[in-house]
């Protein structure tokens, strides 16, 4: 590939979204204010589980500036499930949270004073308390109807896993655990919805998939597509904690009785019963030939999913093949099982039923190196996945050099060096994940007359700077300063389709569809400069903004004008797709590398281990923006810093306990290792534009693993549950004393 | 031109907005409530022409229920004029009507009380009525920094009208007068307007033309126009009124001040006095050969525009060209003034400027036959325009085929057998008009994964049936049945940039832009259908919305599928654009042409005339919709037996003394003439789609000269005045019996 200069790609220029971040102009839903909004809020069951024989919101009506009280009796007409859940509880609550009932009044104290007026008769039901207590033979059952309280059941095969262990020289099987743990985006999930007179619809999110949530909308309120508007302006963090439809259709159904726009803003607390990433238990077995080739794997599942599916299916689909690791293993057997308990729903959270598997994958090597005599880094690199190499059937080949990632990590974080020191507290972790993004994304670039190129594409913003991103590859292709360009938001009325904003998908999938689009639109600048200047469209060269052809140069506003007329108004229409054919009909459309190493410090008086150094490596393809990129990544590797060392939601009985920033820690910037570097590798080779690669959940996953690897390296004492509490710490190094 | 089925196209298919509008579905600006919207009325000058010494709102914005009261204080940050015209009036009024401030309050019975307690203080000035009064030297200026009461001033020149006139037989000078009149729409002007704490804008209209109206908003409110969204779902009928930008602005600085969504619907008497057409005085004077040759034509024009310009100068500069009629006149000599007085503004209606100075042309040409001894259809036809001539220097050369127009007219009306009755009751008017359309017009057509293709086009649907006809042409090209096309409502933030629906320009320019958004879209499914079908894009056909080669065929769903994947969403975007290289960058973009004949009965007595018979032909190229275009026709030869027969706006003073329909007389279904018959010519000669050419406005033009020539022929009166009231043609009548 020949090396081309940029002049907005791969600089980190300035937000797009800075100025008006910074100044508080850029509006969140908390912040939109609907003429003739309502404020609503949510009845939630005080029991993890009970029936629910009558509800009476009679009083609660009454109460002076009450507009509106929705129960279940409101939604007959509707398809009231979706995602495994219904709009609001039928018949039966499963989780502490769920909504049973809603208010929208003139202000919010009205509505939450008329919270305290509905009455509810419920009828508790035995509790499910864990996966142990769920999977039991005569558990009670929280969905009757399943006949178990296991939802999907993923399975991946390969070989012969029992005959691989036989060949193996050493096998070693472990259990580990993984805490439930929450996103704790800054803004907890936020709708506004109207229901107009004419079945329009109109609702206002925080959703991260627009599109999707237009889909279930239309099923649920059996309008068309047409007629259901989502417009996605700003979300404070997503994470994964607003992907798919959450509450947007309770909001609706309230609005549609109210006849007026709804706002419901979920407190923080609300936000951490109803959303979170899986806990998990897993059972891995690992065997290796003395020379440190492994022969096959083993691992069995078991993924807390709570009261209703939400992204359940997907996530345990995800983790029975996230768990291999990015090595080539002949036998392979794997179950992962999605087990329904009594807890608010598990969903989305970066990188998708990963975290937790590749903590016990990653953690198991380093146990197998020790118990080979093998430098783990050694016997990573034996057994990585080559480029083209398939990690298991049915998903596409490796597309990226997993080998010059894991080149980097040895050199950058001084490595060998380190293994030198003898019980130095060092430690790594290594991961691909298959990105699970769909490959559909359109955009248009739409030129005006006053020469302002709207961007339209439906990614959402949430942070991650896709617009500026967008904005940058627009700007490249087209050859015209950023300060022309304007992002429109996701608008399902306004912006084209796309599939989602999550999977790291957005530079890769929605970056093709908007270069693509640029293209089409300077394509047909070429065609009227070539027509203007009496020249063959090649012979054509765009610079700055202008078509020049020998001597002779034309600008793009002076070529617009000569096809529209001057001062005549006039648009030009540039498109984009990208559909599955951007990696030949074969997912995922790319892979997703992580990796990183740890370096901690052991208070053994205390049991508090700090990181001290933690060095990651993003396989990227191509920096876009590269500040962006290394923020990603540092992001993720601090919410995996959470998950290793502070975070868990604890539920006793049914009730979580913590549901608040005090009693549920999450990194602070004293948190931040003294040394923290990403490295970015720009091999050019990823599918999106300019070789660009989906990037920022890596991060999160080599943390754990290398943390622990890098105690036990220190220590001798490997643990295999999380969080790291001074307290779990403390009493592990007790233990192995004695 | 070879024969083609179509399927679609030529068809008079139900209308696409038929259900909705019958059942009430379909919403106007007055059925619109936006949530938080106030209710808005405007206070008016009482006096035609003053000084505003203060204004005091004090004591309406003490009324409870009020929420704002505007006046011209409010608006010191804007840029106030547009059109000529102030938002609101500052510091003088100019007619009897001139918004001089505005309340928003929480009902509209409150809005109008706060109206009354509005303190104006006004010193009176003498009031100019009439133009023969405004263009007399030493008559009070409206506004004095133009130093004549005299806005625009057009002329046309060609050759050298003196010797024509020298070398003419016979020379014929007369002065006709043209009444103001209004267009009656079913719907008064109607705007919504939000200014929300973005500065971002959204205002709900009757516009016809809704992108002129972001324009001047954006350039009044200082603000992008990519910010300015102009919705326009229906309008209740056009005709011109609802041309350019009315009130929209004073709604949204009200809106702007009150932080809420204003709705202002005008009355019928408050658009009376804000909207209607130039009265005019046209002194005419053609010279002929004995043979009947037009060696020459002189005439001068006024044209009372009222207080403000509106669309004033462009009515001017039409007039003095259409004054010409469809004939080759070797020596021009035009001029035509646009005339303020102090009556309400006149603007764009149907056929601007031409029934004024048309009906003087025309009666002249039965004059001047009737001088020559020869039948004045053979006067006519001797003098048409060629195809390709050119009516005046600068314009177009004409695009169709007069002469088998007039043919056609002398056919089916029966002209010949009529005039050889002796004194019989028949009349004639020919004429053309350069319309005015700006040839630029864009749109989409967005596949969506359901099947359903959104039809993305500015264009405003008032009646007209645009959004059928777009329908059906974007149905033809693409073989889908028209059930599958959404037309989308003309928004300024969704369907691409259309410089107006005005002009009888829709179906020629938005059709084109239509047409090729949809073939755009087509040759998409082709490329996929090849790429599929393993052939060649040329050896697909393309029948009933599949792709078919051979014995392969797939749907256009199959291919969309086999496109983005199963269930994976997706949309394909066809975009086509009109501009000016429709007509090889010459306008106008097509010559409208209308003529008729009209035979009446006249009541010597009470000197009543009936129009018994009236034919007229309209060259629409080809009638996409024949059934519309028939009753476009017919409504517009409608209008012309309105201004023919009754309608006149009467000032006396100014002060408008028949602002209601008992006082002010339209033609009702009473009027209809028995034999009234519409001859389509569709020689497939227009520059759009199928070969369509603009119609609609063609038979408004030769019903007030083909009566007066009715009338003059059965009794030898030549009326030039109209309305053609009873009381004076019994004057005529009398006076000529003296």
């Amino acid at each position: 590939m020949a090396k081309r200069q940029f002049k907005y790609v791969g600089h980190s220029v300035p937000r797009v979204d800075g100025v008006d971040k910074v100044t508080g102009k850029a509006k969140f839903v908390g912040d939109i204010v609907v003429p003739g909004m309502l404020y609503g809020k949510i009845l939630r069951s005080p029991y993890p589980h009970a029936r629910i024989r009558a509800i009476d919101p009679t009083e609660a009506e009454a109460l002076p500036g009450v507009v509106a009280v929705l129960t279940a009796a409101d939604i007959d007409d509707l398809n009231p499930i979706y995602n495994g859940r219904p709009i609001i509880a039928m018949h039966k609550v499963r989780y502490v949270g769920e909504p049973v009932a809603a208010v929208a009044a003139l202000d919010l104290a009205t509505a939450e004073e008329a919270l305290g007026l509905i009455q509810v008769d419920y009828e508790e039901l035995p509790t499910v308390v864990g996966i142990d207590a769920a999977v039991k033979k005569d558990a009670p059952l929280i969905h009757e109807e399943k006949g178990s309280n296991i939802g999907t059941h993923e399975q991946v095969r390969r070989g012969d896993a029992d005959e691989g262990f036989t060949q193996s020289d050493e096998v070693v099987e472990d259990t580990f655990t993984f805490p439930m743990v929450y996103h704790y985006a800054m803004e907890p999930h936020s709708v506004i919805a109207h229901y107009d007179d004419n079945d329009e619809i109109t609702v206002w999110s925080s959703a991260q998939h627009p599109f999707q949530v237009r889909s279930d909308i239309s099923k649920i309120f059996k309008v068309p597509p047409s007629k259901v508007r989502l417009i996605i302006n700003y979300l404070g963090g997503g994470y994964g904690s607003k992907s798919y439809t959450k509450f947007e259709p309770l909001a609706l159904a309230l609005a549609r009785k109210a006849k007026q726009p709804v706002r419901i803003c979920n407190s923080v607390g609300e936000s951490m019963i109803t959303v979170r990433r899986h806990g998990a238990r897993v059972r891995i077995r690992t065997g290796v030939k003395r020379d440190g080739t492994i022969m096959a794997r083993e691992a069995e599942i078991y993924l807390d999913t709570g009261g209703y599916d939400d992204n359940g299916p997907q996530v345990t689909a995800r983790s029975a093949t996230r768990v291999l690791g990015p090595y080539w293993i002949p036998n392979i057997r794997t179950d992962a099982y999605q087990v329904y308990t009594n807890t608010g729903s598990a969903g989305s959270y970066r990188a998708i039923g990963a975290p937790q598997v590749i903590f016990a994958g990653e953690s198991q090597i380093e146990i197998l190196a020790a118990k080979l005599g093998m430098d783990p880094a050694e016997l990573r690199m034996k057994n990585l996945l080559k480029t083209g190499q398939e990690l298991r059937p049915g998903l596409k080949g490796i597309d990226a050099n997993l080998t010059s990632s894991l080149k980097s990590l040895i050199r950058e974080s001084g490595w060998k060096k380190s293994r030198k020191k003898k019980n130095a507290a060092v430690g790594m972790g290594c991961a691909i994940t298959n990105a699970g993004a769909t490959p559909v994304s359109v955009a248009m670039i739409r030129m005006q007359s006053d020469g302002i190129a709207n961007i339209a594409a439906g990614s959402t913003e949430m942070g991650q700077g896709v617009r500026t991103t967008l904005t940058q590859i627009a700007a490249e292709e087209l050859t015209l300063p950023m300060e022309q360009f304007r992002m429109l938001g996701a608008d399902t009325k306004v912006t084209p389709y796309d599939s989602s904003t999550g999977s790291s998908r957005s530079t890769t999938l929605m970056g093709t569809a908007v270069q693509k689009a640029a293209r089409d639109l300077k394509q047909q600048f070429v065609k009227i400069g070539a027509q203007i200047l009496s020249v063959k469209p090649r012979q054509i060269q765009v610079i700055d903004g202008a078509l020049i052809s020998g001597e002779a140069r034309l600008t793009f506003k002076e070529a617009f004008e000569r096809r529209f007329g001057k001062g005549a108004g006039g648009e030009m229409i540039g498109r984009g797709e990208a559909g599955p054919e951007i990696t030949d009909h074969k997912l995922p459309v790319f892979w997703e590398v992580g990796m990183g190493t740890a370096e901690v410090e052991i208070d053994h008086e205390t049991g508090e281990v700090k990181l001290k150094k933690f060095i990651s490596v993003a396989d990227v393809g191509k920096a876009i923006h590269p500040e962006h990129c290394i923020a990603q990544e540092e992001g993720a590797a601090m919410q995996g810093i959470g998950h290793t060392f502070f975070e868990q939601l604890i539920y006793d009985n049914g009730q979580l306990i913590n549901p608040n920033l005090v009693d549920y820690r999450i990194p602070t910037f004293d948190d931040v290792p003294e040394e923290f570097h990403t490295v970015l590798v720009e091999n050019g080779d990823g599918p999106g534009p300019f070789g660009v690669r989906g990037m920022a959940e890596g991060g999160i996953l080599s943390v754990a693993p290398s943390v622990c690897n890098a105690i036990d390296r220190a220590t001798s004492v490997r643990i295999k549950d999380l969080p790291l509490t001074p307290e779990r710490v403390w009493r592990a190094l007790r233990d192995a004393k004695k």
